[in-house]
């Protein structure tokens, strides 16, 4: 391991005591990324670069603080430090057994020339993926409690990139992502072609969140990030369409105010992880180093599954999560009328368990179980769930029984609406609740406008929510899948019951909106994805016809491709979306998902660029077994597969599940082949992918004395 | 009972189906207040008459709601409903056993005369000590979730009534009183002479507090306050300073919304106390008429006492709440150093327990207990205290035992430092430690700005917080003493363990600060005191020479005048407030404080004026005791006091506190003068007290054969 001290700067005393000018440059442990850093009068600086390649142009770095002198200028560099990192570790579970962090890291120590002489480190790390710094507010007599204003830290592009882009939004991330050149951004727009969408707030004409995927037209690829948030409010991007500069905007709260800090703090890191090969940004785990290691002493409790659940049913109309048809539905008595459509009803409860009992998979969540789902969404209500009063019909004891004697968990929801105080208070009793009867796992929801008023669903006092539930959780060994909550930034690192989010555009879209676009899981890794798993819940069999009312409503997929998302789309917490009749309709198909691992040993990016279509590979945890998923956007491709990264002079047997030669997502989504071969090390698989298709591809090792009639793959 | 029912309205139809002018009348039981209410094209308007002299002048009625047409006129008078009642009941505790409710009610059905017909009715209720009116949102079609942007309601006065007054805020009552007539009323001004306070939000020239105490140029008493604050934010008055038209102005949210609706709802009641008699309004019980009954079924956990506690010392300066000097100041291990002047010590607790059980003192608080306290205040700090981590120099179970085995309970302390989230969080864990331990009380405290950021002390959200306080406090048999709360508005009669209330200048302002001017104790009953019990913290009897530092301070009252204010100001948790060891100065005087009680069975107002003095006598619940205050402002008075509420034909010794002839509160406050005499119900005191002095009297009946030797009182 070792230590590069690159120091390329002039020391120029115009005057004692006043240094002018300085730069520091840091470089990769593979030395192709550098990054420099400028202190001058104006402030300071840095820029990045990719060999001989500009990234980030001369940016500024800085804040500015509430009813306090300008913090972005006029800074004294007191010290340097530099450190070198090459280790590894293992996460609790993962897209891989063992990450490996490797990164040089310099430490600016500032000092403002002026009476207060406040003081602000910036920490830098670079990788062999990219640069990160995070913003250090040292100790000090003169800055204690203090507010962010506004984050100035900016990130300068060397030109009009193309872009993958959803807007800026104080509360939601549910949008279709846009491609454009920087300079066409239109947020707002975007925003008003959502009416699909709700609790929308913080409008910007150029205004976009992160991930933010860029790629430039000399074939750089570039993602703007943050990594581990917490205590601090969403980043957010603010694109100047003149000269290309991406500045920090934070989500506010009701006075405008960006993050109240205590110091001695730190900011979340800015990240900016940059290749000239699309797969390498997904393959980086940058963002997950950037992360502090596990607070959760004894993860054993904490288990990746898959789950099915009433509630794609709700998505299509076929039946609904209230059990009368309005919370003004009463008999004398004041007891709600059944409408008869409630689906979290006994006896479809039992036949998801027994679904799930019958093909290995581990959880039933169930929607629309608790009482209040008459009347419980976009009042800006406060009081609405209480998370432990189910409806007449159903039963928590028997269920949670009836599961367990089938060796099926039932996963708890928890809705909130959005009223996070009336969440945090029943807490207690609601984990309790879960412990006593055995959930293991809540999806929670934040549907709506968030009170306390005046907090949105990605700033501060929301991020600090999140950190509260899962640290509560925890104690409770239970683990979160949250839905439209904040964004995620590898903060499943120091918090492993954080095993999916939501805060994205899911697959639900494509149930009850105008949905989704063929290309969409396309830039779901290199954007959502990014920060962390995705609870999209993949595996919908029944693409068309699924709304009575609505004929035109369909899923924007193949069947085949929505199989390969079990393994593009990574998520420890995977869902099998579909009503369970459904799958009885294409059972060979279904064996891919019975069989796909949810936790990883190894992963490999075989093909990938934004927008078009990606490839990738799992190696599942503790077995030989590999899993492929390919998927491509509206065009049909040929995806090129080598084999290379299996165990070399080992045959395997490959199961191909693809589309069907007169498949497309359009007109004839669900028709699929099967097929099966022997394959090796030196295979290359060429599948054709229809429009909007995909393929998925469970690979076992050849058990000596059967499959011998196979023949192998050419 | 009758039911009067006097219409005196015209029914005018200029064409059918629209009701244009509609007068309807409503008398009180003893004929002597008048209610008219009129339904004009321009909106719905009240006056009220005491006899033949008008009190309030021609007021509209109604509502701005968000985003919705106007809700101020155009009503149809739908029909109206009288109601008689007359009846008893018997609150939890009080000062009288028994309370009547008699007042003739008349409910307004109206409907907008527009698409949405939108309902709202209006429920008068006329007592023979004043009006009250609140709304009523009746479930309906086209009203169901809305948002109040403005109450409209008015009080318009006939005239420049002389006030009695407190600048509006939405944090905070503490201020002094102000005496002015209305056109003189400079809320700007007040406001901007209390460097002492903090928390201060939206100031306005002529914004008021109530309760508001106004007295006419022909002797009319008029008090205005609200009843049953419940789910609603705090109402303000806004004055004319033209016309002497009060205007209704309520507390805002972060959006200026001032209250969430959701029909069927009811508005908290609007009060108006007339009489021509000071006394008649003190001697008023028709703020906690207009309250539900009490909610807690069983209440006989709920004890009235007295308490010493472990406070006034950190008001002086003489030991300080927190442990350490300083947050920073730690030693090499983290632990905090003491600064050795930590006031909740094992020692100096048990020198109170000692003290309370030797007097037949109920309780003893102790503040500064928690860590915390080094770093509490000011910065609009979320998570600040967690109510269940003592110092260490502070034993829980062994001064709770020490407490227990002496027959004494030690009365818990949160200070949530107005981060109410914080407080709800723990709320559960916080009064199962309670229990654990056996603390009967707590008092809480919100000292700061409040989070929720964008609530403030006395709007929607904190009165729901301190509702949810109750409630759940009521579930571990849990008193509540709420200091910095939103000012009381008699909800004790529906949470009778809501037993005492700061909400107001206390004496600990004369400790540490610019003080109380000696009238201040003649205008609180008139004003704060309407509304229920107060947290006053009578008792000192080091009046001057407290605060080593600042020879100025003292109290602004003499000792008497502190035993006084056992009887005037009403709370049945009483707090003895000075340091123990300085009752040991005057243990003759001290015994009026062991004997008096905090339950009642009779009050009589004796004499009062506003600003001037306060005589007021009470029987102690279950006894032939009486006791008797009598305060003055800074000037001296002979208080004249028959005893013509006493049994007749009885014999009773009496025990007289007075000021010596030469006490002041300014130079002389601390002598006094104690005499016994045989009286019986003709006797008429006539007794002297000092500038800002007072008379403190216990009256018990003769035993035969014991005190002949005393003389009667002539």
């Amino acid at each position: 391991m070792s230590i590069r001290k690159i120091l390329a700067g002039i020391f120029l005393y115009l005057y004692p005591g006043i240094i002018c000018a300085q730069k520091l440059e840091v470089k990769s442990p593979n030395q192709k990324i550098i990054l420099a850093v400028e202190n001058k009068s104006e402030g300071l600086f840095y820029e990045v670069s990719f060999g001989n390649k500009v990234v980030i142009k001369s940016s500024k770095l800085g804040f500015v603080l509430k009813d306090l002198a300008a913090f972005d200028k006029n800074f004294e560099l007191i010290s340097s430090e530099r450190k070198s990192t090459n280790e590894i570790w293992e996460p609790v579970w993962g897209e891989q057994k063992v990450i490996r962090d490797h990164h040089e890291e310099l430490t600016l120590r500032l000092k403002q020339k002026n009476q207060e002489e406040r003081m602000l480190n910036v920490i830098f790390r670079v990788f062999d993926d990219g640069v990160a710094f995070r913003y250090q507010f040292p100790q000090q007599p003169n800055l204690k409690y203090f507010i962010v204003e506004e984050e100035l830290s900016e990130f300068s592009m060397t030109g009009d990139h193309k872009t993958f882009w959803i807007p800026a939004d104080y509360d939601a991330n549910e949008f279709r992502y846009n491609t454009t050149l920087l300079s066409e951004i239109d947020a707002l727009k975007a925003k008003a072609a959502t009416s699909e969408m709700f609790a929308l707030a913080g409008s910007d004409k150029t205004g976009v969140q992160t991930p933010l995927m860029l790629k430039s037209k000399d074939g750089l690829y570039i993602n703007i990030h943050e990594a581990a948030l917490l205590d601090y409010s969403a980043l957010q991007l603010h694109v100047n369409q003149q000269n290309f500069k991406l500045q920090a905007r934070l989500i506010p709260d009701a006075f405008n105010n960006k993050a109240y800090l205590h110091a001695p703090c730190v900011t979340p890191w800015r990240t900016i992880i940059i290749s000239d090969k699309a797969t390498d940004i997904l393959a980086s785990k940058m963002i997950l180093n950037l992360n502090e290691p596990s607070k959760i002493a004894d993860p054993s409790w904490i288990k990746p599954m898959k789950f099915v659940g009433v509630w794609w049913e709700y998505q299509t109309g076929k039946s609904t999560w209230s059990y009368a048809k309005s919370a003004d539905d009463k008999d004398g008595k004041g007891n709600l009328i059944p409408s008869g459509k409630h689906g979290a009803n006994n006896q479809n409860v039992k036949k998801y368990i027994d679904f799930a009992a019958a093909n290995g998979i581990g959880g039933v969540l169930v929607e629309g179980w608790n009482v209040g789902w008459e009347d419980w969404f976009g009042n800006w209500k406060e009081d609405v769930f209480d998370f432990v009063t189910p409806y007449p019909d159903f039963n928590v004891k028997e269920l949670t029984d009836y599961a367990k004697t089938r060796g099926v968990s039932l996963i708890m929801h928890h809705e909130t609406s959005g009223s996070a105080t009336n969440y945090e208070r029943q807490l207690d009793t609601a984990y309790t609740f879960m412990n006593r009867f055995g959930y293991p796992a809540v999806k929670t929801g934040y549907v709506g406008k968030i009170i306390p008023r005046g907090e949105y669903h990605d700033g501060q006092w929301m991020v600090k929510h999140y950190e509260r539930v899962l640290q509560k959780a925890a104690k409770h060994k239970i683990t979160i899948d949250s839905h439209e909550s904040v964004r995620p930034t590898g903060v499943h690192r120091t918090y492993p019951n954080w095993m999916a989010i939501e805060a994205g555009r899911g697959n639900e879209y494509n149930a009850f909106s105008i949905g989704n676009l063929p290309e969409h899981e396309t830039i779901l890794p290199f954007t959502r994805l990014m920060g962390g798993p995705m609870d999209y819940t993949p595996g919908i069999f029944k693409l068309k016809g699924f709304a009575e009312n609505d004929p035109q409503r369909q899923v924007h997929t193949t069947l085949a491709k929505q199989l390969a998302l079990y393994v593009t789309i990574y998520s420890p917490l995977q869902m099998v979306a579909d009503e369970v009749d459904n799958y009885a309709l294409y059972p060979d198909a279904f064996n891919f998902i019975k069989d796909v691992a949810v936790d990883w040993d190894d992963t490999k990016i075989v093909e990938a660029e934004p927008g078009d279509y990606v490839t990738i590979a799992r190696k599942a945890k503790g077995t030989e077994n590999w899993f492929i998923g390919a998927i491509t956007d509206e065009h049909a491709r040929i995806a090129q597969i080598p084999l290379n990264f299996m165990d070399k002079g080992k045959d395997y047997i490959a199961t191909i599940y693809r589309d069907a030669d007169n498949a497309d997502w359009k007109n004839n989504p669900e028709a699929y082949k099967i097929e099966r071969f022997k394959v090796d090390t030196k295979t290359i698989f060429k599948l054709k992918l229809a429009q909007g298709g995909g393929a998925a591809i469970s690979i076992v090792p050849l058990e000596k004395g059967k499959d011998n009639q196979i023949k192998k793959y050419k």
